[in-house]
């Protein structure tokens, strides 16, 4: 008899914005597996064990908690933000894809939760407001020139562009270069969004034009928006600059 | 002195997939704007007052949202899914950028919420996995041809994609002919997922190949995720098959 996997989303790592079937899920459960920092957002009691892993290290962590519930455990895989995005969810169906048939047979449960970018806008305003894309700067699963490609087809639609995993140690000059194509296709006053940590006491939000976007602005907890040729900012005085993208297109930039 | 204004999303409709931070700003605020089934998710108390108005008159609620939140109260507007996508953040911001001076002083906090392409994808395995985009197919608001050009650029940049509002009573065509745009573009045997009311008891979720893609398949509470050449199908003995999107890039269609 196999046990229960849940792939939960914690959300962004603000517990208020956790969603209660993820808690749900997380009670039920009683092994955790996960990247250790969003491990250690969960208050666990004595008998719910935690087996924490590397950010990178997400495929044998997927075989691991397969085999685990497949032998009758009941486990929980963690992600940040929603499982879906760039994220748990796809790690394990590749490994259920690819795995023995008993892993098919397993008892799956995918609880959605508030992905980074959607955290970001909320802080800011609306600039997801239309159409827009996410994708991941990472380079470590997709070639460099399918990722320009698709910014620049993305920047041609006149969708606005959500970029994860926009930077890190051993990724250094992709995000700068990203900036450079896109400044290719979109005018140089277009806002960009470096959204860090946000709904966490360590937020930082920034905006800057894409003309003078600074790549440096961004590590591995930002989520980086750049606006479409729409996308607008509102001054206020006294409060931080809100920044939409309006929901109806009339094809004028500003 | 003004009020505040919070922008809620009260997700996909599970009441277990709200955050506990949108449940907060529902018991702070007095007067509750929005589309009537949205403010029917709520449990307001005998002080809290309901302004319920049609889902088409998003501008108008903003308008008048704002006026109260100017005038002292403490408003809350009320999204389903999260209020930046495709909702009532980037109306409110409109308002702001084209209101009086006044409006832009308002106390102003949006709290983020799982969207529809979330719940959705979570209940059929991990079709976002990878690089995507949401767009909404209503023409009330952009030209058709932008949309189609949005849709064939977005297909060849091998992004999955999420469609929000697909079809309506009077925008009946507009999903067809979607479908019939992205078959010259995508093979045949992509997946299209017709995911209603995820979470809901009234779910229902349908995955069939493009070349077969029905829009009398979709209604209003429906997003359509028409996936890319990369997405896959995992077949399950006694259980609905999952749809996802790999992680990486191999180039291969299937």
């Amino acid at each position: 008899m196999t046990g229960k996997l849940f792939i939960v989303g914690t959300g962004p790592g603000n517990p208020a914005q956790m969603t209660p079937e993820a808690e749900d899920a997380i009670a039920v459960a009683t092994e955790f597996f996960g990247y250790g920092p969003y491990l250690d957002r969960l208050h666990l009691r004595a008998d719910q064990r935690r087996i924490a892993s590397d950010n990178r290290e997400e495929l044998d962590r997927a075989h691991a908690a397969l085999a685990r519930a497949a032998a009758g455990a009941d486990v929980c895989v963690v992600s940040g933000g929603d499982p879906g995005i760039f994220a748990m969810a796809a790690a394990v169906c590749e490994a259920i894809d690819k795995g023995p048939q008993e892993w098919r047979e397993v008892d799956l449960t995918i609880t959605p939760g508030v992905t980074a970018m959607l955290a970001v806008a909320a802080r800011i305003g609306a600039p997801l407001g239309h159409d827009f894309c996410a994708m991941s700067l990472s380079d470590n699963l997709k070639p460099w020139d399918v990722i320009t490609r698709r910014l620049r087809l993305a920047a041609e639609a006149g969708l606005v562009i959500a970029l994860y995993n926009p930077i890190s140690k051993a990724r250094p000059w992709q995000l700068g270069e990203a900036f450079e194509v896109l400044r290719q296709v979109l005018p140089a006053q277009v806002p960009v969004i470096f959204g860090r940590a946000a709904g966490r006491p360590d937020e930082r939000i920034a905006v800057m034009p894409l003309g003078e976007a600074d790549a440096g602005r961004a590590d591995m907890a930002t989520c980086v928006i750049i606006g479409s040729p729409e996308t607008r900012i509102i001054a206020r005085e006294g409060k931080h600059d809100l920044v939409y993208t309006p929901r109806s297109f009339t094809g004028e930039s500003h």
